[in-house]
């Protein structure tokens, strides 16, 4: 046990030093002065040198050498499987590499936010260019000779590949397609919102809305960010939102959603902090909380009714004249651009979309200088409209300016996943819908807390979501839910 | 060359990850949750540990031996000063003990705020202990058999010893206490303030002097703090500032102290930046610069009457109803508690004092238990007033709970330092008075960035200072004008 000791040890420092680095990304985002760019790229490249000259150090190699065969708990099993899969990982990429990927990303998003801000691609394709290449030098180091995109899906979600994807996401699409051309084809006509939101009367929604789904302030705290994140895990663990004053939902469910991601840090086993098993065990299961928060409880019939009330408590008079419109309002099928302003229903065919498109970038078919023409043609095809400017289109999201490349089809995976555990919630709180109306969430996070939360990174994320849910993994209850919901919505 | 090169790259690596953990002080101070401080004090021991790593690497060593008798030009033989210096302490000092004073210190901060809010000295007692003897082990591992005081003064005044530092600071009392006895005894009334001041009101001037005194704010920003502060260097410099509805020059001046800290920062030679010269060459002459905007500039005639015009139109009557009776208010010499509040006179008795008790507490002379006490007697002694309560008096702050043993005198030698830059200036700059009454302080300012802060650390304190005054470091000059200033407003 003396090795293990050392070990965890070891890695507690470097779970820390990684826990600087997401602040730092937080204060990028939220507070930092925009001449800081270049020298926060500085920082972020001696962080990532720290951190991966910790994560390869090769008494890590050692101590899991000598604890080979040794007679473990399932907890430290369980740490073990996590050190073993990051120290391989992290042996291969060679630090040079690190360090250059976490100081052009730095850079790059803040290229990338002044690019999306004047609507000009062109201003931000040669950074891509080199974020995109600097990635699948990783993903060579990473796995040579192997599939370069499931290489990078391993830092997302462990144990999950391009190909098992292609499988689940695949399930999905014809019956959403179905879904919503029935939708258009009823031609019903739902209201839209024509009024002046206050920007602090948002954000003191927001708060509210934050507590009444669980998030601990004494351990958090709220933003404004361009691009609604959450960050941090443990005791800090922070949440963002943006305001547009003609459309409140925006600020009320990006807060919702990272809420979800928010509490599922917050709610992990204490025991955990700073261990491998102390944060969210993958980018689709994170995701699968912060939907089931946004959608399945958020955007419900009776959760709408309590907001409707608390907005016209609020606002006053916002032009709606009752609870069911109001319901309809929000989760009507329209015709955006903005992935994260979607309807449940499109959203997943958005995600669809970059999927492809980034599959294509990273096996070398398709090349930066054609991704804004491949962009606009499959959007067009897609959602039948043409984009107008980038900003709507190839630029809106802050992803690959970051490199994550491999992290988009893990948002579907995680309404997926919600879908299963939503199932499981409602058998499970037959009340649940009586609460929601009441803005009482206590019943359904606890739930959440319980089967999923708790256990960070104690189980492999599908294990964990079929031990929850009591079901293996498919797109069924995500289709049948959403397929139930809308068709009642617009009288299908 | 090539071991110059190797050395700088890997310093300018560990200047980032300093830099690193003075964001994350700023960040506790400023907007981290409550509940997150345990965690904090993790994360500032893990980047302590890298830090003190890199710090004390034997490569550094391997280095400066290869650099022996190099012939190198005036910033490479200053940044090896600097390098060689670190390094030689940085060996000295046992990774333990540095990651030990990094959380204990990190934790004290919160409880010494609580203790302050609830003037609860006992409380903090056993925490200051703690960091007391951590910071004597790290004086003894520094400079075994040595003065501790002066081993721990390296951190702040590098080359200062404290029988130095007691033949100046002893230079400037016997005139002080004059001063202060022959101002009581002309028993002049000074107006108070009876007003309340809106604290937007009071944050949206601050960031209009921060301006008028060359914060440049795409380098900077400027938030709320219970003990103001500045922080960072080069592009990423912060301010703080904190708000008081009966008393806005609370406000004011630490807003332009801390501005003439941050604007030293902004200033020093771009091509410095991460390097050993890139910052501040010590808290004196850190002082000397943020005590020369607030007091000879800021509190000056001139400036006074162009201040009182700006509060006038922000605040409309206030109660003072011309503006020499302003410049008498904002120069008033009261019986206060409190060091950060007081005049331009009192202000170094309270240094002297703090300087007294703490080198008694470092030598072992005066325990914990008895510092209570010794701060009330002393306070007694020098001020004429009895310490109604720990948060005016011992608890009043942050520094000794962060370990800043050695750091209190250096704002007296800041205070000296910038009595001599002001002779220097006011002849160069006939102008000045004239200038500042229009709230243009450029030609000030200017002089300041080109006679000190541009050149960040190339030159020793000491040597910056007289070439730029063109004269010996004394207390002389300080005395001069606090005596010229004080005489002509209370006519004696």
């Amino acid at each position: 046990m003396n090795a293990y000791a050392a070990l965890l040890a070891f890695q507690r420092q470097t779970t820390a030093l990684a826990q600087v680095s997401g602040l730092l990304g937080w204060d990028q985002e939220t507070m930092m002065p925009k001449g800081a760019a270049m020298q926060r790229g500085e920082w972020m490249a001696a962080m990532s040198t720290s951190i991966h000259q910790r994560q390869s150090d090769p008494r890590i190699g050692d101590w899991l050498a000598a604890l080979e065969g040794a007679d473990l708990g399932q907890v430290e099993r369980a740490n073990l499987r996590h050190i073993r899969r990051d120290y391989h990982r992290a042996s291969r990429v060679p630090a040079d590499l690190a360090a250059e990927i976490a100081r052009t990303t730095s850079l790059a998003q803040g290229i990338w936010a002044e690019a999306r801000a004047n609507d000009d691609f062109a201003a931000f394709a040669p950074t891509l260019e080199k974020v995109l290449q600097l990635r699948r030098d990783e993903a060579a180091a990473l796995a040579p000779g192997e599939d370069a995109y499931d290489a990078l899906l391993q830092d997302y979600e462990p144990g999950m590949s391009g190909a098992e994807l292609s499988g689940l996401l695949g399930e999905l699409r014809p019956g959403l397609v179905e879904l919503r051309d029935r939708i258009r084809g009823a031609g019903r006509a739902v209201p839209r919102l024509d009024h002046r939101f206050d920007d602090k009367a948002q954000m003191a929604l927001a708060d509210e809305l934050a507590g009444v789904f669980g998030y601990d302030w004494s351990r958090g705290r709220l933003d404004k960010a361009v691009h609604p994140f959450s960050s941090g895990s443990g005791n800090d663990t922070r949440i963002t939102t943006r305001v547009d004053a003609l459309d409140p939902f925006n600020c009320i469910y990006s807060t919702i959603h990272e809420t979800g991601h928010a509490t599922y840090e917050q709610a992990i086993n204490p025991d955990y902090l700073l261990t491998p098993l102390g944060q969210g065990v993958s980018m689709g299961v994170h995701e699968s909380q912060s939907r089931i928060y946004e959608n399945q409880l958020g955007r419900s019939a009776g959760f709408c009714r309590f907001l409707y009330g608390r907005m016209r408590d609020r606002f006053g008079d916002f032009g709606i004249g009752d609870a069911d419109t109001f319901y309809a309002l929000v989760n009507r099928v329209g015709q955006g651009f903005i992935r994260t302003e979607s309807d449940e229903v499109q959203y997943n065919l958005h995600i669809l979309m970059r999927f492809d498109l980034e599959r294509a970038l990273i096996a070398g078919d398709l090349g930066i200088g054609d991704l804004e023409a491949a962009w606009n043609d499959r959007f067009l095809a897609d959602f039948g409209v043409r984009i107008d400017r980038p900003s709507n289109g190839v630029l809106q999201d802050v992803h690959w300016s970051v490199g994550l490349f491999g992290y988009f089809p893990t948002y579907t995976l995680g309404n997926i996943y919600a879908g299963c555990l939503y199932r499981a919630m409602t058998a499970a709180l037959p009340g649940l819908a009586a609460d929601l109306e009441r803005g009482d969430t206590r019943a359904a996070t606890g739930w959440l807390k319980q089967q999923v939360q708790q256990h960070g990174g104690l189980y492999e994320a599908r294990e964990l979501i079929e031990r929850a849910s009591g079901d293996k993994v498919s797109a069924k209850p995500l289709l049948e839910y959403l397929t139930g919901k809308f068709r009642a919505i617009y009288r299908l």
